[in-house]
């Protein structure tokens, strides 16, 4: 028989009753029944019980051994009783009496139990992180993640994909994040990089003709400490391919991580990839109030400026005489109640706003006869399941003489399937509702239902609005948008909901200084090429996106700027020189007069794809050694301070720190 | 049609012609046949002759393209003439009419011609490496690389293992080798360092109860250069295993090697794993000269200090005299000739011994009417096709009446297999050599024929003998062994041969001081557990283990001791206190007091099997962005020195150098 086992913790079925087995594993659990001792001896596959009594040679050593120990045992495989049978357990029918007992690694009084789901705080937890990780969901994230990187290099290689490795000492990165150094003991005083991602080398391997690379790359940048991303390194789905245009790039990677997302999301709810829009930056702000916007919400917020210009409301009325300003609505279907819509309003003043603006429909005079069917057809309108023939029946039964005509063109209209015009029949015939909230009063009826009408909302309804210059409400518009979808209950869970975000601008200009700058990576193509350059740099969009799923972003990536005439032209407008661009991204600029094919790729960021398939908020759940906060290793106790041969080799000196 | 290309450069075939496409990709050869341009264009696939004449609207333009320029064409596919077509090219049968052309990228003068075989400088390769990369050898290494590593994985996978991602920025290794430091930033004046290897990391995985992990892992050490390593970092396929045997680890790894050499070793044959010898490190010594023996080389050398002790041959008799020497003998067969010999010689002094003795054996008398015969017998010991009926009749008609006896005998032996004993008989029938040079003659003919038994040579062979303390000669004996073998065409080429080395010791005593050190890991379970660390030290093996191959060491593991008790003892032996063990393996050493399992497992050079497979003597040819010897990547220019500000943000001085 083998050293250490015949069969794992998971193998033993009633097939194997009356065999002769031995087992290795940990002491999940120790129960003692009266003069019978039940060990749940766990391993990594699984879990079986157990057992031993007076009559065993083994028992009093068994009775020795506790939680956490790691024991090999040899025993015979019995019956469960069938009242005892554990149908949870692929092992549950059987369990094994103990004739023979080797204690293969004694455990001490334990920090931090692997049974149970006791929690502990971080710092016991990656200090003790070989007990962490012996718990069934770190086990589970662990292996999760592996099974989604080995996933997505066979997809990748399905598609014809190479995966390279690149370099991880090398030079400092133009990548605009801090680098992590290292110094160099053959060149004193100089200093080697680790790669804030391999942008420059996956390019180079477009410049020597690899036509298509991928890799699972490492990428390291020193980071101030933030709860989603690790301090030091993280990991991403790198790739990068020839002779392609942006659609190229977006039918390459989106089926890997559709893919995927079906493979691992347990059932939820996956977007196909031809149904993932194509949304310009631009509005993307403007609809979501973010380039990362959560699809499985289903408001998008709109521009109600001209309802406001010169109305009652002063203080929008005055904003909008200022150039650049617009007043935003993030309609609430549902929201209409004045405690919700106050809540809102709280909630923007402690995002640092003076509030939101609000006005909510409540129904009106004998529209409360009309409400739960009114609210049917909201609900049908939301996609819900709709009774048609039990609305048509009460609608009539309810109508008075003069309704009647209107009652039946409202039914006919629903059994075409034109919920949206019934609705607003059924508005109009039954007098619906009322705009309440002091900014309706403001502003007066007609410009209320105008505001109703182009956000297409009704009795039982909000809406919020913000004014301003769109930079300056933003983000904290998309965080109301959030709120307001989890709140009302109208951003579906258990989906994910992708969308490409486009047409990126090249560059942004500093308010104060006015000077121009690059908006997000430099290295990308402007559409429209030198062409667009010549003209108005703040017009000129970039092929450059990202993929978003729900109010992430999982991808960023761009069709590369290959033309070394182009892009000192697209530096020049930034402020860099030549002499610059040749010193800083010299490898590329130089390899750029040599032959270079058009190219571009992306890269998916691998520790937030894990994350949300785990349905984790923190990515030290998903990474097997992770760093604490303070950019620490408790468990390796790392970082730690150098010997002073170690210095001398390297030629450093550290500066005392007051 | 799409922007760049309809079909690959090695797409098109016979089956479509007259058809309109459109393809990218490099020129590779322009050619002017009076008035007709042809021009090979590359891809990474593949290569497609295109052509255009004064009729085609892009003539002017495709005049002006040169070697290396990215272009990108549109074309009408026609069927070569027969007498044209190259059967060598997949697209042989077919050319493309250029009708448009689009310049991609242009390419300023090459200063390194990827077209033909023309040999550069290394300088002028790595810093144009995207050039270089380009060329047909390069793209072929890096290919076979990517392939390999994928092959690994999936023969990892198929065997129950998961990939799990260890970290890379980390603490201090205790692997013995120097650490690439990290100075942090949140902590000045502390440090992180590269990992050497995940070694402990890969045991903490298997305390954390994963049982199973693999990885294609990033190793770093700061080595002063040499050709056949990388300066800064490679790659290991690294694997670790919990209840396990030694036997288990090589079952595991072994046909994932021996896969990956059948898969991608090009016709050349692969020993199998169940005939890979496990040879101990004291055998491989005695025998090999080397723990990396290459067992293409059938040579073994032996201890024949018995004949020389006392023997006329005053230096090795004297030598004898002292306590630990012996006398080493290199049997070298078909090696008999002075010429051969006294090359040896002179290499063995080349590599500062005094010389090496020798023994040659020359046909005596008229035994040179046998040789032919005894030729043949040996050539069929040796292996090689032997016609035993052409041999009998040939034996019987030249013995005299005398022999007649003795050659039926030969003839039954050889008839029934046994070709050694036929051999011997041969040479007592037909009085066969004489043994020439110095040493034959100082220590007189009975001791001579002796070794020649010894060591089973014959006419026409040779010996060699080295003598002293072994660790003083072992390794030029090693040497000299593959020298001999390669010289004498004994050494199979178009082979792979395995062998596992085991058992090596725990500890060294150094000469000088004779202090006890760690020979290899120190964290390898000695045999024989506590009871052997209780005994004599230098006698303890360990179950440590290497894979030699054709005279590399391809792969290195251990059993570890999982057992702290026993690991600090171990340590003690080696002058390590208690405290100093849990200072510098301190997570190790935790870890193993809460239920440690028994576990082992083993690292795989990749570089070096691509190395192998490929054929290649240096690094980098197998390494994308390989640095230069003295670490520096000429084409990204690394290291370089850092801002002001980046070492203020360290708390770092650079000492000035003088």
């Amino acid at each position: 028989m083998h050293a250490y086992r015949s069969h794992t913790c998971a193998a033993l079925t009633a097939a194997n009753v009356g065999e002769t087995v031995r087992l290795s594993g940990w002491v999940h659990r120790v129960r003692d029944h009266g003069g019978v001792l039940f060990i749940d001896l766990r391993d990594h596959y699984g879990v079986t019980q157990v057992l031993c009594d007076g009559d065993s040679a083994a028992f009093a050593e068994l009775e020795k051994v506790r939680s956490e120990w790691c024991i090999r045992i040899d025993g015979t495989v019995k019956a469960r009783d069938a009242d005892l049978v554990n149908p949870k357990l692929p092992t549950g029918e059987i369990e094994v009496y103990v004739r023979e007992l080797e204690v293969l690694g004694r455990a001490e009084e334990l920090p931090l139990m692997v049974f149970g789901d006791q929690e502990y705080p971080e710092e016991t937890r990656l200090r003790y992180r070989y007990l962490d990780l012996r718990r069934e969901a770190m086990q589970a994230n662990m292996t999760l993640r592996s099974d989604v990187v080995a996933s997505m290099r066979r997809r990748m290689w399905d598609k014809g994909f190479r995966e390279y490795q690149t370099p991880i000492i090398t030079a400092s990165s133009p990548e605009g994040a801090r680098d992590f150094l290292v110094p160099s003991r053959l060149h004193p005083g100089r200093f080697y990089a680790l790669p804030q991602a391999p942008q420059q080398f996956k390019q180079l391997i477009m410049v020597s003709g690899f036509d298509k690379y991928f890799q699972i790359a490492p990428c390291f940048r020193d980071e101030d400490p933030r709860a989603d991303r690790s301090p030091t390194d993280f990991y991403q789905l790198d790739l990068e391919m020839s002779f392609v245009t942006q659609q190229d790039v977006f039918d390459t990677i989106a089926p890997v991580l559709a893919g995927v997302f079906q493979e691992f999301g347990g059932g939820r709810k996956v977007d196909a990839p031809q149904d993932w829009p194509q949304i310009a930056y631009a509005d993307a702000a403007k609809w979501y109030g973010t380039d990362k916007p959560d699809l499985r919400n289903p408001i998008r917020m709109q521009d109600c400026s001209e309802h406001f210009r010169g109305s009652g409301f002063a203080i929008f009325a005055k904003l909008l005489e200022q150039e650049g300003t617009e007043i935003r609505a993030i309609p609430a279907p549902t929201g209409g109640s004045r405690k919700f819509c106050d809540r809102m309003n709280a909630f923007a003043q402690k995002e640092g706003l003076p509030g939101m603006g609000y006005i909510f429909w409540r129904p009106k005079g004998d529209f409360k006869k009309w409400e739960p069917l009114y609210q049917l057809l909201k609900a049908s309108q939301a996609g819900e399941p709709f009774d048609s023939e039990a609305f048509e029946q009460k609608l009539k039964s309810e109508a008075a003489e003069s309704e009647k005509e209107a009652s039946e063109t409202i039914a006919e209209l629903l059994r075409s399937g034109e919920v949206g015009r019934a609705k607003l029949l059924f508005e109009g015939t039954f007098g619906s509702h009322e705009a309440a909230g002091p900014l309706a009063k403001n502003i007066g009826p007609e410009r209320t239902e105008a505001i109703r009408q182009q956000l297409g909302l009704g009795v039982g309804d909000a809406a919020f609005f913000l004014g301003g210059k769109p930079k300056s409400f933003e983000k904290v518009a998309g965080k109301a948008r959030d709120v307001i979808g989890a709140e009302l209950g109208l951003t579906e869970t258990d989906r994910f909901a992708f969308a490409w975000i486009v047409d990126f601008p090249i560059y942004e200009r500093d308010e104060e200084t006015g000077e121009i700058d690059f908006e997000h990576n430099p290295f990308s193509m402007p559409q429209g090429g030198m062409e667009a350059l010549n003209g108005d740099p703040m017009a000129v969009r970039g092929y450059q996106y990202d993929l978003a799923c729900n109010g992430y972003e999982l991808v960023s990536g761009a069709i590369r700027n290959h033309k070394p005439e182009i892009m000192l032209k697209a530096f020049e407008l930034a402020g860099y020189g030549a002499d610059e661009v040749k010193a800083r991204f010299g490898a590329l600029f130089n390899a750029f007069h040599y032959g270079a094919p058009p190219h571009g790729g992306c890269a998916a960021g691998i520790d937030r794809i894990v994350m949300l398939l785990a349905d984790e908020a923190n990515i030290r759940e998903v990474m097997m050694f992770p760093m604490n906060q303070r950019a620490e290793d408790l468990m390796m106790q790392a970082p730690s301070e150098p010997s002073s041969d170690q210095l001398m080799e390297l030629g450093l000196r550290v500066i005392p720190q007051d």
